[in-house]
Parts: C-alpha cells; sequence; structure tokens
C-alpha cells in the first residue's frame, strides 16, 4: 500500500507555516546619470529571529484568499503598490532556510512601471534599495533576491520582461535604458536597434516623443508572443485595500 | 505599523495544510499506429476526501526534505521512476481547492526518458493514463494536469523539453514524433527538417541509427541553450529511496 509516512516519525510531520513573499522590481533613475537602475522595496523586521534586519515584503495567507491575493494584498499594505505586472515565481522551502519551525514562503513576483512607481510609499520601516546593494537580509531573502535577478536577467535576454517596466508606447532608446538597467552593462546602441528591429514583437507606431526637439524620436510598441498568454490556472483579481 | 493580520479574524489564520504533488508525463507507444503518445501515473486514493477517484502522485513533506527532494521520494514511493528531469512547476492554494482545511501543493513535474519509463511500477493503486484522458480527478487535479500540459506546449514550441523525452542522440523523425505527441497533430516532416536544421542547439553528430537499414538516418544532438542554466537556487540531490 501506497504510504507516504514510511520512516517518518510523528515528530518529523510537524507542519511547515506558509508565507506569502514578494520581490518588487522598479527602475529609479540615478540623480548622478540620469540612468535607469533596479531598485526594490524591503521591510525592516520588527520582532525575532532577524530583529532589525531587511527583509522581503510578505506575510501570512488569510483564509478566503487564493495565493496571488495575499501576495497583492501583501505588498499594498507595505508599500502601496498595486502592480498589473504579479506573477508566481518559485516557493522556497528548504529545512535550513528559517529557524524552527519551517516556514515555506510561495514568492511573487512584480515589475513595476513609472506610473505605479510613483504611487510607492516609504516610512522608517519600508526603504527602497538598488538591487545590488541591498546588504545581508534576514533569512534566505539573499538567494530568493538573487533567484529573481536571475530570472529576469533570463527573461530580458529573450524579450519578455523587459516591457513590463515601460508604458504602452516606448522609444528605442528607452528600451535599450531598461536592458541595460536589468543586465547590469552598456549595449551598443547601433547593435541594438538592428536587433530590435529585426524582433516581430516590435512594432514602430506612428506617434513620435512628445518635445521640443527637432527631430524627435518614434514610438514604439510591444506585442507580447503567445509564450506570455496566461495559462489555464484560475486567475483572480486583484483585491484592492480598503 | 505593518500589520499582515489587518482585519483578519484569528479562526480565519488556522494555517493551510502543504503537500507535495508531481506530474509525470512519458511517451508510450500506440499499439495500433506506433506513434508516441503523452501518459502520465496516477495513484486512486483510498480514503476521504474524494476516495477511490484518481489522483496526482504525492504526500506531505518530511521534516529534513527540500521540497525537491520530497517530490523526487514522493514519485519513487509510488511509480518507482526516478526522473533526471524533476522541476518546480507552481503552486496551487486557492481557498476553493479542497474541502477545510485548505491544502496548498506545491507541483513538480518530471518529463521522463525511455530508459527510465521502463523502470515504471503499476498496481491496483497505481495506474498510467493516456494525458488527454484522465477522467474526473481528485480535488482540482485536472486543473493541474491542463497546466502542466499548458507549459509543456509551450516549452516544446520553443525548442526546450521535447529533449527531455529523449536520450542523448536523436533522430529528426524520432525528434518529430515527439513534438507530434506533446502538441497532438501531425507536423509536416519537410518543414519541420527544415526548421529544426536552422537551430542553433540541435547539431548533426558522426553517428547513426544502428539496424541493417540500406540507408540509416543520422543521429543529432541537443545542446541547452543558456536560458535552461540552472539558476541560483541551491539544488540538493534526489535521495534514493532504500
Amino acid at each position: 500500500m501506497y504510504s507516504p509516512y514510511a520512516n517518518v516519525s510523528e515528530r518529523e510531520l510537524a507542519p511547515p507555516s506558509l508565507a506569502i513573499s514578494t520581490v518588487i522590481f522598479a527602475l529609479r533613475r540615478d540623480g548622478d546619470t540620469g540612468r535607469p537602475e533596479l531598485w526594490l522595496p524591503l521591510v525592516r523586521r520588527i520582532r525575532e529571529p532577524y530583529r532589525d534586519r531587511w527583509a522581503l515584503p510578505g506575510g501570512p495567507l488569510a483564509a478566503r484568499e487564493s495565493l496571488q491575493d495575499a501576495a497583492a494584498r501583501n505588498l499594498a499594505d507595505t508599500t502601496g503598490l498595486t502592480p498589473r505586472y504579479l506573477e508566481q515565481l518559485y516557493a522556497f522551502g528548504g529545512p535550513e532556510r528559517s529557524p524552527s519551525p519551517r516556514v515555506v514562503s510561495i514568492v511573487y513576483w512584480a515589475l513595476v512601471q513609472p506610473d505605479e512607481a510613483a504611487l510607492a510609499r516609504e516610512s522608517d520601516n519600508v526603504r527602497w534599495f538598488r538591487a545590488d546593494a541591498v546588504g545581508e537580509l534576514a533569512f534566505d531573502h539573499n538567494t530568493i533576491v538573487d533567484y529573481a535577478l536571475w530570472r529576469l536577467r533570463n527573461k530580458t535576454e529573450y524579450g519578455q520582461a523587459a516591457y513590463a517596466f515601460l508604458g504602452e508606447l516606448f522609444t528605442l532608446a528607452q528600451l535599450r535604458e531598461v536592458y541595460e538597467a536589468v543586465l547590469g552593462r552598456e549595449l551598443d546602441p547601433g547593435n541594438f536597434r538592428r536587433q530590435l528591429r529585426a524582433t516581430p514583437q516590435i512594432s514602430a507606431t506612428e506617434h513620435y516623443l512628445a518635445g521640443g526637439r527637432h527631430r524627435p524620436p518614434r514610438l514604439y510598441r510591444y506585442t507580447p508572443d503567445p509564450d506570455m498568454v496566461p495559462g489555464p490556472v484560475p486567475s483572480t483579481p486583484q483585491r484592492s485595500t480598503e
């Protein structure tokens, strides 16, 4: 007979607890260079373990919430953000990741557009950090941030995620800046232009960037490829907080 | 002050329980046509809820196990399989997915090669089904199977997952049969050949399919692109069962 309990003592079956965490990436322009850089909000822990350390926003799952709703609520509560792009990233649950009892964290990630990021709140216990300078975080949250950056860079290499940071229309220079911020290196403008023009998901529009310039740059639009079409997982609308 | 508990009563914080489930896909040749088709193993439930219904293999998490180890153990216990390709698929945790208390399932999926599938066990309570004819499963497991099929078809369109079903070397006809089994439709052999020859990850070897044929077909090899390189999530070796 099938028994998943074979060789496992009663004590070891003490149920792990479950948490929802979120990694939120937004672009902020550097004050000196004007270039966009990747930032993310962190929350200061106000109790043990890891008291006073910075951690990813998160919390428990309420009874009637879907996992996605819990992620949306947690991140709205802490940061004031309600991003359009919020997806499940990965579940982290190694036995070594927190002092007993074990906590399994289902991590969501959000990529935030400039109009959304403008609404972000800060306080003594909520602060934004550059993604490459978060310091030593609570629990295994450095591992989670590293994994999210890796996934972002992978997705970006294949041209899927960068557009989540941009509005509907963008110039090729704006798009290149986003790629540079995500990849952490400069790209050759000529090569970048040629590659993007050969990408079927990028199409030129009849619109140009507003402003007093002599030759205003053209605006482009991104149309997701079928890989980005949501799957058959039932999605629930994000709850707004009262 | 940040409190994830705002507006949530004590009773609603009853912790959900956690389970690990696995979706295992293997190819089996149809007895009549000889074509490979997608199959998966299911387990008959021997207790309520959903007693006697078929369900995905799974079980709880033991204290010292990683999520990945628990998935590997559960699927070895039920099916005798220890697949090389075993990855986290998605966490399902909607409040409606099971009678109280809520169960959050972290689902892993495996793509099984022919040499591995040959070791699979069957019994009264473990049986393989065609992926498109599983009937009405326990809990929301039909949704999970549909999601896994959708992900598999998406990955396959982009040429990443089909190779997990094949050995190290394969003919282009074998590869086309795998694509056809996954996508559920026939592909034009000439177009398929041309597309695959233009795919940088597919390279011809100096080897040919063994057998007495006059012109034996050439064997090809797949080299994963960087998108398939594992990320910085600490991976643990799969535990073998004693």
